[in-house]
């Protein structure tokens, strides 16, 4: 009953065979080897974006940091929504790469960004005057920090602001497979108006890998350098392809994500049947918030489930607590049944 | 016939091993996992160092670059060789992690600091006077950028300096596990008076983990704060333990750099029996600086020899240009002889 | 008519002749001169801090900024109203000096923090936990952003819950005259529990100098060596001790202050009684915001007086736009009236 | 007798007296007075560059190193002397600035780097090679560090090398009027193939301002951002701009410098006739280094005079040690005299 995270699952066996394949003998490093290439063009052709540059690193948080810096200068506003992963989750890594930007942040009700809000908090910003920080890039997450997705009518909304006042647009996509196979659409579609994204793999049955996709390639170079100064570029690249060549087979990826989805679904569909529960935001991918009791998260806790509840467990038993359940692709349903069970008391 | 370097070669087949064994069920991620306490252990056993803090990076860069960062101040100089690969092949990363300090060139024949060069270079650094650069940490590296390895007098000779001066001491220990098989000596006789240790893994026959060895406990919790800020948190952590865990058990790091050592002995035995050829640095590990005729470097490059050639490869071919050459543990006699003959023509 | 900022108006006569004074032959530079260490004396004596460093930086951005580096590490959050003119007003400066610090913002009716809404957000701030930037200094204006002054009691609240936290805390007083001569307290009750202070003067009557008064002599070396690095250390400093002489003298700076805030009550009063004017927030020292016909706004335009329009000038004449008021200690009563005239209309 | 330093002695009176005719009532702020305008066009006329922005910035440090900042990125290098201002004397100054840039040392006998040391370090920098840091900015100091002063086929033939790489060059000018003055050719002459200079004046009779001449205006706004962002943007601008303004009438600086420069050669003939005294570098300006005994620099000092001896008074008094006489405007033939006799004996 493990849903705290889907980053303390395993590894898909897929991936793991792909990793023990790659260790044959020498190859070129720093990314060089044959398989990148080979991850390189299929990322090109699924986002259909023949120029884009692709460039793996070990770690979502770096991802993002090093596009967000390649993206912006260090006077300018990085805008996001208020919950955003980038703004409560990295220690301050997106000020420390771009030297000290600025995240501006927008009300976000459900993590979701509207159009209206994004417009105002850019016309907010002082622009030709030297006194404020400038406009810089926008940022948007999908699945956001609260489990919704954006359709596609709201992503392209959110790129049409970006797009009126010329401004690039970041997209996290830590978890853009479960968005993917939440929305049923084309992976192209979702970043249309987006000049660059980090393509998520390690939340999603990788060991620890994503893909920067950089559709604007005049920001490669700079990407380049940025990942090297930081530490970011590895020697031994061949175990990054691997691993993101095994994701993209097949579409490994979209699978993964449709089975952590279902699994959230199964544990959503549960918790509607039970009356003390009440599930917070709109499900639309692998992670739930739900309040229930004190009591059940204690029980749950005995029994060994591991989840993050927010807020304190001392006190009456009935109070509500809210609590965060996420889904990875190796999820059973044995193990969601039965935490439903002990909830259920 | 592969000696571009000791990270295009492949990871031990131990490692993978351990790789895949961890590759099970759920885990605590962020270094969390009972694998990262093992490991921990065993490397504070090593070093005789039951206080010191130890995390793991996935890097050689990230792992220099933190500790240097978390043992200075931006307006301190950081004491180096003139060859330093921190001065030399990082991009300037120790400069982003730090936020600018100032990378103070000691001459150093073969690669080796003096004492005396150290000391002149640190009295003439002002000390308590706004205009200048601050002193800061002394960076020793062994096995150093030129092949050359330190013996205990020579680092304690520099060590020693530091403490003249109050200074913290990293080593960059990229090869120390090739260091320690050449001195033959026990770990703990070569970090002694050193603040931190980066214990290279990477180049030895992991996929790229190095292990950050704080012996001042005072340090550890920047250099948390400093790696996640950086990106280099790993969630899933056990893939990082369970490397570091197989490298240590049995002292396979040893037995790996012990044949990496031999392979490269082998090729100086070689070279010296080539007399066109001349090896330039004494070579104590396993890295190989050698002149040889110009006809020679393009000879084996045509039968697919990898190596670095040190000068223009066009003009007339008995002139001699430097190479360098660099054996893993995974090098054979077989290809090591193949490459002789073909040098000698 | 001058409104616009207390910045555009001339410096005091007593200035400019101590800074004529100064100018006599040789003397020592960078602070060293005899003049500055009477200016240090006369600061220590006025807060009641014979242990303080007192430094003299020529801009105000300067000067905050280089006090928030020196108390804080770039992983931390600097908590500050969420109108605060470091974050609202500087392009980043914070950040830059910072290394890339984030600002945390608190809800602040009238520009005031309460201290409820300041400890829920440090509660709210990650401590020990890696994944979320760390707890930092408290950050407070006075005379705030909208022209208010927090009472002595108010002060002492917010800095009770810095220390609560165990937090340093930084008071930005660009206008901390006209703050202390609205209390009418002595200046040392206003830094009760502050750890550094900006004590503006460049708003009030001096050509350009601020002094950064530190009470935790313990930063006072970081602070030096910061201020060198940023470019901000006069050669001839003489002319910055001058300044800062010349206001202390006789209390030059409570005077000027009193009457900057004469002439900013005169305006409200005068206001208070104009039907299609109203004052926006209590006004407790020289700065008035106030909201009055669009039509108002041009007239005034048209007849040269210089103040901020919060707004478009464009469409009905009747409808209301806020204005900023601001006086200096130059203000005269006859170009008050006339104003108030020519916006009653 | 005072040879420390030209920032140690006197503002000229007619700057002073410009200054004073500044504190005129209300004016813009932010260099938005009209006086701004003259000084800017008179810069753009001295300098023949219809198209230059030019700013004023208080100090030297910060002029130098925002104008490095701006014309570079923080994985470059930039190319000086290695006993440039920036390297010695700033406290890692640029590196802030720029967030990080490498100083690359150049050889430089006297001070003066030639075209073949700095071509050949141009070469030696990895380009288009992710490992190293990329090529950037040549900067060069005129009067040099020593003393000397580069004649303009010196100057044109090391900004030659920049342009046969496409780097831009920065001019440190702190005391470009003195190399003007010694040169006797148009200022415009000494900044072909420049691409921005600091114009100092805080050395030579002001009380603290530098002009940045930036003659490729695309970089003019990026200067905006920066010099805000670092605190460096006064509010009463006026102060800095009736100071620069003065400068420029009348070749006010011109005059000053000669002054200064004639002071330096009635030492340097003195110092001829003295034969215990040895001039160290040819003295093209108004800087002095020689040798003489230990036993006349104790004397000296004694009699109140002020300069920097370079090595220890302590020991054998027949033995030389090295001292820096540098003479300002205000320098004075009997103070020059008088300083010769005591050295004389």
């Amino acid at each position: 009953m493990h849903f705290a995270s889907d980053n303390s699952g395993p590894a898909h066996p897929k991936v793991i065979e792909a990793l023990v394949a790659a260790n044959d003998g020498y190859t070129m490093p720093y990314g060089a080897e044959p398989a990148m290439q080979a991850v390189r063009e299929r990322l090109r052709d699924l986002f259909g974006a023949p120029d884009a540059a692709v460039y793996l690193v070990a770690t979502g948080t770096a991802t993002n940091s090093l596009l967000l810096a390649a993206m912006s200068r260090p006077w300018q506003a990085i805008y996001c929504s208020e919950v955003a992963h980038i703004e409560e989750d990295e220690c301050g890594a997106p000020e420390f790469f771009t030297d000290g930007s600025k995240l501006a942040l927008i009300d976000a009700p459900n993590a979701m960004m509207t159009p209206e809000a994004l417009r105002a908090r850019i016309d907010d910003t002082a622009q030709g005057v030297v006194h404020g920080v400038q406009r810089g890039p926008v940022s948007i997450t999908t699945v956001t920090e609260r489990g919704t997705v954006y359709s596609l009518d709201q992503l392209h909304a959110l790129t049409g602001v970006a797009a009126e006042f010329g401004l690039p647009v970041h997209m996290d996509g830590a978890r853009f497979a479960n968005a993917a196979a939440s929305l049923g659409c084309a992976a192209r579609d979702m970043t249309r108006g987006v000049t660059a994204l980090s393509f998520g793999g390690t939340k999603n049955g990788l060991l620890g890998v994503e893909a920067a996709v950089i559709f604007d390639p005049e920001l490669a170079w700079e990407f380049e350098l940025r990942r090297k100064r930081a530490g970011h570029l590895f020697s031994k690249h061949r175990f990054l392809s691997a691993q993101m060549g095994a994701y993209l087979e097949g579409d490994l990826w979209l699978d993964m994500a449709g089975q952590a989805n279902a699994a959230a679904a199964r544990l959503v569909a549960g918790l509607k049947r039970i009356p003390e529960a009440t599930v917070l935001h709109t499900v639309d991918a692998n992670m739930v918030y739900a309040a229930f009791p004190r009591a059940a998260h204690r029980r749950l806790r005995e029994a060994g489930a591991q989840f993050y509840s927010i807020g304190s467990l001392d006190g009456p038993g009935d109070e509500a607590v809210a609590g965060r359940l996420v889904c990875d692709w190796s999820a059973t349903d044995a193990n969601t049944d039965r935490f439903l069970d002990i909830l259920a008391g």
